[in-house]
């Protein structure tokens, strides 16, 4: 069955972005085994989904002339727009029934999903992540925006495995069958 | 050197308690491979600092009867309290000038910086923290009491090891040199 996935960085404290947005505190920790290890994952999905804060900053920062998930089936979460792009498809669907219908649709590779507290909560509320790679940053950031929510739903997750790659731990836990 | 340390675990959304201070989830993926990592670590200290409501936790619920640290050189941060009692020393000294002031007394084992936040973030202010061993629970807690306050200072870390003890990740990190 087609796999919902969290693949994120984080700091020791738990940001995923300054709070503007800016993620300059990855690039210092950047090494080939990290970017190996994105590859191999991204040829693992074939479908992205995202908040619409998300894709505004790919669109307007930090891809602006190239589509970033381009050949990706790519959902983008907006409660004021709907339709379709050259790009995306906008959607408003309760998770559960996105991913459903995503599944129903055509047999594929994984589902990924992408961002930050808001879409993460909107999909762990359901308990619909199946399986999570948690990156772990050596730095202590302050403040920024949190991977996980305050108030969201307690998950007890599976550790499957940890490692490193090079200055960076890999955390992966898959979900917990209830 | 006597090195300062910090020994403590956090769920994965970087809470070390529930908001009541209770740490049942703890209990939860309790091991007898994490008790002899916690026994071993234990041989390595010989003086504990703590803030105050850690303190006021200890005596009151979690052990009335006996102290916790029987043996250790034992100190409390107190903004209000002064003194010297049968188990603990009260200070309010500036971080930096404590930690002179052990090292200097005598020579001896590591320095354990016990709690939360609050005593976490007096000590990584002046960057005093050598060395860090963080346990992450497989669980996201969604409230509670954070390992690492917001507006605590950056600190970049070097990643020494990681490891697992059954569900619980081990993460070593020393102080960057600057």
């Amino acid at each position: 069955m087609r796999k919902v996935v969290l693949y994120i960085a984080m700091s020791l404290d738990g940001y995923i972005a300054e709070e503007d947005g800016s993620v300059a505190f990855l690039d210092e920790v950047a090494s080939d085994s990290q970017q190996e290890d994105y590859n191999t994952f991204y040829n693992t999905i074939d479908t992205v989904i995202m908040g619409n804060s998300t894709y505004t900053q790919i669109v307007n920062e930090l891809s602006p002339n190239e589509w970033f998930y381009k050949g990706k089936e790519c959902y983008v979460y907006s409660k004021t727009t709907s339709g379709v792009t050259e790009n995306v498809k906008y959607t408003n669907l309760d998770p559960k029934k996105l991913i459903e219908q995503i599944r129903a649709e055509r047999d594929g590779k994984d589902i990924w999903i992408i961002g930050g507290s808001e879409i993460v909560e909107l999909f762990i509320k359901d308990n619909l992540i199946d399986d999570y790679f948690v990156y772990v940053l050596p730095t202590i950031l302050g403040r920024g925006i949190p991977l996980f929510k305050t108030g969201i739903q307690r998950t007890n997750l599976n550790l499957k495995k940890v490692s490193n790659l090079e200055q960076l731990v890999k955390l992966e836990y898959s979900k917990k069958q209830v």
